[in-house]
């Protein structure tokens, strides 16, 4: 017990100059009572990190709340989406369609503001975030993406790609491992146009971050080749916009800028960990208003406030028509490029696919699955240019490797084919930034029984309703002598499916009676399966096994366990059996 | 495709002096031969790694294959289990329980030598690895298990736990996210007798390292608080001896031992990808027996061989004799702790317990059931001194702090709470590691949404049987306003639960029928569930929501899903007018 009390930071709350801008405090004030009234929320980072949104959104972030949609816009994304307050009043206050009614309905239901930001409730919310350190892969993603599409359709003088992405994120952020996967790949492949702006407020839920860390967070960043930026307070308006130009300007290396900052600022939890995860109440939020020099009431912003941003955001919005008509100068002089841009732009597939898809006859030599998954891959990326991805390290055993394509690597993103090393949950992440930048139709393979290591990021996925093709081989005790560890068990009944791509109940339930009974008819009595977990619904006899596999031959397996043709056979005669029908065909 | 032709290695082999000693070699060929035999698993790795492997079994790990239980043995993890070979070869040579027979047998069913070590079926495998990075995370929750047990069981002059984790590990060990999370906690606390041996070939399945990785994998070691030291290659018996003790007198922070490796050594296929994970072929085989002089048979293993290891293992099995007799010493002393030491490493329960179980009656104050599992772990605490954990930085939110007890802390093993830090995959191998060593009973505690960053050790915890209990909370949408982003859905069917201490299908299933029936009466029409997959077994009407949930108060949340009393009445209403029983109770 001790410990705590030694930890227990200052309950005075301790105001540093010069944090009184009223354009910072509407974001932080409307975070306050937003919360404050939802009574369930996190203020205190929304206090700390104000100062940067509104630098990032009226300084440096290249957008357009009229064109939410424009294509080569900036993209932000708040990786700690329990702030996501300080987003939604950042929206707000640049003009996107979130109103004060929906700030005030924050966190209820139907509200564009939910407790986490949520991609599609509300423009400007690129992608969904809140479990920690998914908004930084993301962010990998998304700066790959913008790489890709450059390499694919920029020609000289012609620059219709070109854009940063830009990412908030704080210690949970960073602590978590996928963080750690997903900016080693950054770094590997020098991506100079992402530009992290790291919290270092010190504070996590639980309380300071020195009870359960002791590493500096930014060497490793060093070590990974990034480019890193220590600030003083975050309150420093011109350290902030020389940060982000050095930052814009470091072309060969993605970019750290590390913010020191202060949680729950203007309230007597400054500082402490009691700041983030609870709203700070109505005296308090009293008490910060008189500190931080906001005399306003609950939801009231100033006209000249909004007025600041309105202003602020002219130019940002300028580069839009500016690019609007680079645009009809490129479609003059590159037609057919243009169009292929709007559409994969637009998500739409080529008019006239699949061309290629090779057949597979039952009289041809036998084929393992995941071989004839590859030619049917290699077969859709020559109609879809669209198509890319890569494995976890098991591209040779997943076979899905786009042959006729090279690697995506530092310095040349012409490739299709993406190393991203042993690094699951770093994958499935990236691979939704892909998919969430627009423009590509990404995959992410690995074996099936490792979907357990990036399926944080694969339900952020679905959640999304993202187009990612997600290749899972291996798929059962099949896969033989690797045992227990690889054998997926259950694997697919813990996923069902919308999201991926395999036989699925949910898509199953969705089909109409007649045609679910010609699939399964009530006269069919057995099922087999791997696991018999999730079957009962469908069938009346299931085949299966209960346990995590073993290593041993695949033909051994499932003899070892029961799932036989002979079981199969069985099930049936003796189900028959009991509903009085023959149990032998006929002689 | 140019990139792939540039990366490709010589295909000449190519042979460092003096790698032809017969003690490594015998360790070499066993695997050579066992993976040719099994036409299946990965040479490549115990070619480079043997020699280490060889010298940490014959000189510096303190261990007794006569008695593999010693309580107080050093602790060796093969973090990369896919080098399988290189275990089971240096336990066969130790003296332990696995014969050439069962090396023979390698993959195949009923094998000790499955494809990737698996605790249990043989001694010396202190845990189950394979998949990337959990070795490294287990090791570190066996290190800190013993530093546990030190403080509590250790008495001036009487030492009875004291001994090292060691760990063997490669580069998809260290690229995985789970190992940077795993490693920063390991310096945070400063666990000195922590020693990772990292076999760094710089080659992974699919290719080259430098595909997907350019960053100094030793870099962040070092800021996380690792003395990291950088030998020649892994061969030099000297620098690996120097290394070692060097590492075993470094008692404040563990310590990385980073040897350079040629992955398939002595064969044609030295330092490419190509030696990873396949078999190297009868060819090649017999170009290596040549390259590295080792002129017998498949399988064979001279006596002289055989007499090495056992000469060499002599003084390390003499040392437990010594602590038998120190502990008998201790016994004499302090024969309390002595016995409850001993009940702890049987993983017996103490013979009188619960005596403190708290009481929820119907008719007190409505408590949130996490604020009732608090109390409960509370008072579990008190009667099982061996019950330790902690959560992944939302201890205050899943109400698993056990008050009576400090924190765990470097320099200070006295306390119960250890704060994992946001780092919830590296927190479940822990646990695993903590559990695995003996003489504890952990539990690990996070949002049951995020179960899903954990996925990977928590399957592990169930395939090694540990006797971890996992808290998940925050169980369905009725979390409310935090959304999507953290509320369970399906999650408890994608586990069923041996896993969880939460109503198992699997668990319900072993009761006998008139029990099941007692629970679940066949005339009992419908059950209501957050998610209805998998209810269809044991219901005829099931009430839930198929979508991922959604941010608005709980209160909210069920009625706009549908799932409240009046449709869980109506169900039973409607069903029973089916089944032609009264839809009303009697007037």
């Amino acid at each position: 017990m001790a410990m705590h009390t030694e930890h227990r930071p200052d309950t005075g709350a301790v105001i540093p100059p010069d944090v009184d801008d009223p354009n910072v405090n509407a974001v932080r004030f409307l975070a306050v009572d937003a919360v404050n009234r939802a009574n369930s929320g996190h203020p205190g980072t929304p206090l700390d990190v104000a100062p940067v949104i509104y630098r990032l959104f009226t300084r440096h972030l290249r957008h357009d709340p009229a064109d939410p949609q424009w294509p080569d816009r900036d993209r932000f994304v708040l990786s700690g989406g329990h702030a996501s307050m300080v987003l939604y009043g950042a929206l707000h206050l640049s003009g996107y369609d979130i109103t004060l009614d929906d700030i005030r309905g924050f966190r209820q239901l139907g509200s564009k503001c939910a407790g986490h930001p949520e991609r599609g409730l509300a423009p400007g919310i690129e992608v969904t975030t809140g479990p920690l350190g998914q908004g930084v892969a993301n962010a990998v993603g998304l700066a790959v993406a913008e790489r890709l599409l450059a390499a694919r359709f920029n020609r000289p003088g012609h620059e219709v790609v070109n854009h940063y992405t830009y990412v908030e994120c704080g210690d949970g952020d960073l602590i978590e491992g996928i963080s750690a996967e997903a900016c080693s790949l950054a770094g590997h492949l020098g991506l100079g146009k992402l530009i992290a702006f790291y919290d270092d407020n010190e504070v996590t839920l639980d309380g300071p971050v020195s009870w359960s860390s002791s590493e500096d967070i930014t060497t490793p960043f060093l070590a990974q080749g990034w480019h890193v930026v220590r600030l003083g307070d975050v309150d420093d308006f011109e350290a902030i916009d020389a940060a982000g130009t050095a930052a814009q300007q470091r072309t060969y290396q993605p970019s750290l800028i590390v913010m020191h900052s202060h949680i729950g600022i203007g309230t007597p939890l400054h500082d402490s960990h009691k700041a983030h995860g609870s709203p700070i109440g109505e005296q308090y939020a009293q008490i910060a208003r008189q500190l931080l020099r906001w005399p306003h009431a609950e939801f009231v912003v100033p006209d000249q406030v909004y007025q600041h941003w309105h202003d602020a955001l002219a130019d940002r919005a300028a580069a839009r028509v500016d690019w609007g008509q680079r645009f009809t100068a490129y479609r003059s002089e590159y037609s057919e490029l243009a169009e292929e841009f709007t559409r994969v732009m637009d998500g739409r597939l080529p008019s006239q696919w699949p061309t290629r898809l090779p057949s597979f006859l039952p009289d041809g030599d036998p084929m393992a699955t995941r071989v004839a998954l590859g030619h049917v891959l290699n077969a859709l990326a020559a109609d879809m240019p669209e198509l890319v991805g890569g494995a976890a390290d098991v591209e040779s055993s997943t076979k899905t490797r786009l042959t006729e394509y090279e690697d995506i690597r530092r310095g040349n993103f012409a490739g299709r084919n993406i190393h991203f090393g042993i690094r699951e949950h770093a994958m499935a992440a990236i691979v939704n930034g892909l998919a969430a930048h627009g423009g590509l139709r990404p995959f992410g393979a690995t074996f099936f029984c490792f979907s357990d290591y990036l399926r944080g990021a694969l339900r952020l996925s679905a959640v999304m309703g993202l187009p990612v093709l997600w290749v899972f081989t291996h798929d059962s005790i099949g896969l033989g002598e690797d045992g227990t560890t690889h054998q997926p068990v259950e694997h697919l009944a813990g996923l069902r499916a919308r999201v991926v791509s395999l036989p699925s109940f949910e898509l199953f339930r969705q089909r109409p009676e007649h045609e679910r009974r010609s699939i399964l008819p009530p006269e069919l009595p057995a099922v087999a399966a791997a696991s018999p977990f999730g079957w009962s619904e469908f069938a009346d006899r299931v085949i299966g096994m209960t346990t995590f596999g073993a290593s041993a031959k695949a033909a051994d397996l499932f003899p070892h366990f029961g799932i036989t043709p002979d079981a199969v056979a069985h099930a049936v005669r003796t189900l028959r059996a009991e509903r009085g029908a023959p149990t032998q065909r006929p002689q």
